[in-house]
């Protein structure tokens, strides 16, 4: 008789957003009339940009003819969107990364979720608290994060990093030692980031408690100000214990599209065996690679033209974020984020939680933000808002908390 | 200080086609004057037909355009999808399966390794023996498969079901009652494939002893003859006891486009928990969905013009498996396969193992194919060739072959 995997049902409830899609779709049918706008779910909403909408026409073309057709991809992606990478996204800001550490995919949801499974069932995990919740969820999946306290809403074996107003978001080292620590930023969700000395405390953390760090870049795009690192291998000694986790979802739209990658460079080792090695097995062994005109449309975002039209697209949505910011800290809201990132994190008023500041939102101003307590215990009365709605949209959303 | 996943370390060698891989480029490399075919790994070599290459430039062109452009695809997969997949692959068969039990996917490797994940770790896994090495492989990754025998290249905890010219390559009920039943029809490698009076029984089996069947049936597309079934639903009690994946790679040359799906249907459960929901879940949390414009591919698949190019397409390659039948068969080979499936499975002669007629023939005829060891134990002294060449470096191949 076949037996499930038990550790699925520990989880509590259903995925974060799925929820927050369930409450706005009911919403919506109970009120057709009103117009809800929805800064919810981190997806975006601006067309892909000429350079790659030309890259993709010019891929399926090949992919009509016979000479220029192309079956399975390389194991770790094609060479000229791993030189690419290499090239733009590393040498240019000075880290040492090859194309051969680079593991191209079809995103970081996908990446994040399947980086622990090389790793023992024994590991200690650590987390920032909020956090996107595909870290821990993943991990209770595989059976390492104990049991679940449904009070606190958290789990017996992962240590939990607040990031609260006290300490500026910024998560301070753990008191227990962990053996993976997941780190992102910019920050999903409180849009906050770390400087580069900051970060390099880290690094030296985990190269002395022999901890490997998963970073998870995805939203370095929308970095802004100087002394905040774009990767962690801009930290002296990340080869040796860091892995990058980076998406083309935020920087070039592609959440429909599908791209990502992970960096896994040849140092970081547990006694002999190389990370690298492993990650390269499960590639080939569970995975098929992603298409080859996505990886063209990949191509495509480090070109002259695709950078340019690329870097108006963030401006675009900074834009929105700006505007979030502002508006909101006008209408006497405590906020943060929003300046290297494309997430503002907003303090619910008057001590209410944030699933009763979702309800007074969505029903008072038709407007969808997330849950702040649903990316964890620490997030419990925040509220996030996503600067990828389209401008319109954005404003009148803020006018109409605003008028609240 | 972190620990790798041991299981992994487990894994002998490297994942068969990149040995395949490199002994044919260490020979290229040695030899650049020789030609040599392969007719090894099964990777399509037809360019994408005319209704998949408009599907996809029409998908990229509203990818262009806010009002047309897409993000996150839903979390199953788009419903124009799923219900062009319902009605042509099920209902027309007359298939109980609905649109909702339908999760598309990025290719059937990805849901064929991927899918032991929903299952505990005490489950005793049942494979063909010889079959794709994908099954067993995530599942030593997993650690459900005990310890190796590096001579007889068997896991303790897995269930061989020899399939060899004795049985007619169909697999016999196993002795020892296996939770997990891996079937692979049109089997991949031996090409072979069981009547639905056959997979009825094995139905039966399962319903019976509480067991779940996952049909692998990435070949369906070249079935010839009437009694083999399309899928596993086309039995009575399948709905019960079974999960199908199926794959676009081979009936519409997705190899480097890469779209897939599983079907799950509602009542297959383990006391009141659902498959369906626990693979809902892993979707929702792990995995962000396929590509827009490559949905939309899969959605020509279905219309009127794609299936009449692609039954040509089909035809093509089913023309040259008859050419390689017929050609050893003449050339006094014991071959097998290649009626139902692109797959022509060959006996080596003169007590030849795999890799020593691999060598033989990449130095004498210069035609790579794949040893049979690589597929499971008793694999060894079969040889695999597949169908998806050209026409012209079948032909080639073949002739080279007869004149060795």
């Amino acid at each position: 008789m076949f037996k499930v995997n038990e550790n699925y049902l520990k989880l509590p409830g259903s995925y974060l957003f799925s929820t927050v899609g369930k409450k706005q779709r009911a919403y919506q049918e109970a009120h057709p009339d009103k117009k809800v706008i929805r800064l919810s779910i981190g997806d975006v909403t601006q067309p892909l940009v000429p350079a790659i909408i030309e890259a993709l026409h010019k891929a399926v073309d090949e992919m009509g003819h016979a000479e220029t057709f192309r079956g399975y991809a390389p194991d770790l992606g094609y060479e000229f969107l791993r030189n690419a990478i290499a090239d733009n996204d590393y040498k240019a800001r000075g880290c040492q990364i090859s194309a051969d550490e680079i593991f191209v995919s079809d995103g970081a949801k996908c990446d994040s979720g399947n980086i622990q499974e090389i790793f023992g069932l024994d590991n200690r995990i650590a987390v920032c608290d909020p956090v996107y919740p595909v870290y821990v969820d993943t991990n209770v999946m595989a059976g390492r994060t104990g049991t679940y306290d449904p009070v606190r809403e958290t789990w017996s074996d992962v240590i939990y990093m607040p990031c609260t107003a006290d300490n500026n978001f910024a998560p301070e080292l753990p008191k227990e030692t962990p053996d993976i620590i997941y780190l992102c930023f910019p920050n999903n969700p409180t849009g906050s980031t770390i400087t580069k000395a900051q970060l390099q405390e880290w690094v030296d953390y985990a190269n002395k408690t022999g901890a490997v760090i998963i970073y998870d870049a995805a939203y370095e795009a929308y970095i802004s100000e100087a002394d905040v690192p774009h990767s962690i291998y801009e930290c002296e000694g990340a080869r040796t214990c860091a892995i990058e986790l980076r998406s083309f979802s935020k920087n070039a739209g592609f959440t429909g599209v599908r791209l990502g990658f992970t960096v896994i460079p040849k140092e970081l080792k547990s006694g002999d065996v190389s990370l690298h090695s492993l990650w390269a097995r499960r590639h080939g062994t569970k995975y098929n690679g992603a298409p080859y005109i996505v990886q063209r449309a990949g191509e495509a975002v480090y070109s002259p033209e695709g950078k340019a039209q690329l870097k108006e697209q963030v401006a675009y949505y900074m834009k929105n974020a700006a505007y979030i910011l502002n508006g909101l800290k006008e209408a006497g809201y405590t906020v943060s984020g929003g300046v290297n990132a494309p997430y503002i994190w907003l303090k619910a008023p008057n001590g209410m939680t944030s699933w009763e500041f979702f309800d007074h939102m969505l029903e008072n101003a038709n407007v969808v933000g997330t849950p702040g307590s649903g990316f964890g215990p620490s997030g419990e009365t925040y509220f996030r808002l996503t600067a990828f709605g389209s401008y319109e949209n954005t404003v009148e959303a803020v006018n109409r908390i605003k008028a609240l």
